[in-house]
């Protein structure tokens, strides 16, 4: 079927409507009706060419929620009128060692990526969550939970996912204390998550006008990541800190808020490789960890999380057409937190 | 009681004849004749000033194994005549959050360390195992069971447990893929108890001339990492790395080795802090631990395994006359795999 969507055809070009051609629902296909689809920082980068060169035409966006509108055959989980999700993925090998354990983000493979990628035959392209339809295999489309606005849950199927994670992989509890470094639509999550998760949450940031966004989204304290005095007063305070930032910034000082066997995951990636003393891990056995989106099991249990503590991303619905000044706004860091695409205006 | 004792007076200055006035057994006190006293690299460090402003006269040795010859009244896990060995630490505060949870080396006041340290008053300074006799408070005197060579045993007491520590908390047990890069002393500790556990072992190097000798250890693969050839072909083979290098060298083309949510344990020091690209830690969620020596239970344990095991460091024994010279062959890396020496000498 033809699909309206919202396109790029060059690293410099914005973005235009354009006519995505979703193939047959198979018999194990999903069909949805994108009601929302959230913007990610990477959908710019990827737009730009910034992260290697980019497959052109591209249609943007892995943060989809609709409504299922058919399914093949085979399908046994989703059902025609259910509210479903797709994120960052859209297939994997399915038989290799990481796909075999439930992590198909790890695909030797390599998986089929939502968008700016390719269907696992390595030929046929993907198009994004840009667009009123998408058609997806079974295995990678999740149900959003009744009670969850589509809006709201939108950022949920990346950011969301990206930052419930390392929260669950690294055992955040009640009574934890967890850091956030950085408040932009990761850490707002972030936030969210672990607060929720019943960890006290500490926001540290370079900007004191984050502050009362901050404890408004469950951060029990609040402390400035430019004041060399905060680095004395939280010495071997975290249980985790989760470090959404993408500008440089010297994990060492950060490590060493860490209590003995504490962790750090990163989710930002800095423009350069930052440099580690081996002293900041071994003095207290510490850990540097990075964290990858997550598998299809992570992303319904934080869509399943979400639902029960009656949250979302906090986001600021735009139509199709404003796309590329909210890319421009989110370059300036002007957004609360997140953009979603009411998907009606492609 | 006056022992007899090796010890430096200055940064430049050799090891000499010295004597050292140790302490009454009280109440809580193992006096403990000391057999074999390790030489591990640390003392080379500390003797030079080199790890920041050393103490002296300083009397180095950690790696303590010896005869009971008297306990105090409450001493209830060593008695006269066992074979008793003392590590890295002699006492800790007992109190804080880590000692209290068993992690002595994280006490937050501090341990006080064998040598080169103090006591927990802070005042009274510590001397270490090149000497004649100790007298350790009982809880920082572990038991060194019956079969295992003292000489053998020493090296356990610091080079064991800090290799066996990284082992046992990231889990590695039979059909593992561990690595461990460099074979020195640490290195060769790590090839035996990871084979030992079961695990295949792959020995990273910069020298052919260690491959030999790795098998011995057990190593079952041996792979020259100056070869860029060695990194395609070990790409996300590990679950484990341990880390012994102490030169400078690229920590992210040892993480593109580790599986998804592999972890690489660095226990070497190298002289710089080393870039670390945030994509090598996301990318398979792959994580970057420091370690350092081990706990109280965690000495016993490694102790306890070896004798199951039925084996020590591979050792050279010296007298004490020939530490200064033990000094620089280590420097040339020049020992297989360490200088032990017969504390009859001192």
């Amino acid at each position: 079927m033809k699909a309206r969507a919202y396109a790029t055809t060059a690293a410099t070009q914005p973005l235009a409507p354009f006519t995505v051609d979703r193939r047959d629902v198979g018999p194990n296909d999903v069909l949805i009706e994108i009601i929302a689809s959230g913007i990610c920082h990477s959908d710019i980068h990827q737009a730009r060419s910034e992260w290697g060169p980019a497959k052109y035409p591209m249609v943007p966006g892995h943060e989809i929620v609709g409504k299922v509108t058919q399914v093949g055959a085979n399908v046994k989980r989703l059902k025609v009128g259910d509210m479903a999700g797709v994120g960052c993925m859209v297939d994997s090998c399915r038989t290799c060692h990481p796909c075999a354990h439930g992590d198909e983000q790890f695909c030797e493979k390599t998986p089929a990526w939502t968008y700016n990628g390719t269907e696992m035959d390595r030929t046929t392209p993907t198009y994004g969550g840009y667009s009123t339809h998408i058609v997806v295999t079974e295995h990678f489309v999740v149900k959003v939970p009744a009670g969850l606005d589509p809006f709201a849950a939108a950022p949920v199927l990346c950011a969301g996912v990206t930052t419930f994670s390392p929260l669950q992989e690294w055992g955040c509890k009640k009574g934890d204390q967890v850091a956030v470094v950085g408040l932009g639509g990761l850490g707002h999550m972030a936030v969210k998550l672990a607060a929720a998760m019943g960890a006290e949450v500490t926001l540290l940031s370079t900007s004191l006008s984050k502050q009362a966004d901050a404890k408004r989204l469950g951060a029990a304290n609040f402390e400035l990541s430019t004041d060399k005095a905060t680095f004395r007063k939280l010495a071997r305070r975290f249980d985790l800190i989760i470090d959404t930032v993408s500008a440089e910034h010297d994990y060492n000082a950060y490590l060493n808020l860490l209590r003995p066997r504490g962790a750090m995951v990163v989710v930002g990636v800095p423009p350069k490789p930052s440099p580690v003393a081996a002293f900041s891990l071994i003095g207290g056995n510490r850990r540097l960890a990075g964290s990858s989106i997550g598998n299809m099991k992570q992303t319904q249990d934080v869509l399943d999380f979400c639902a029960q503590h009656q949250f979302g991303a906090d986001v600021e619905v735009i139509k199709a057409g404003d796309i590329n000044v909210a890319y421009e706004r989110m370059v300036k860091n002007d957004v609360k937190y997140r953009f979603v695409i009411d998907a009606k205006t492609f």
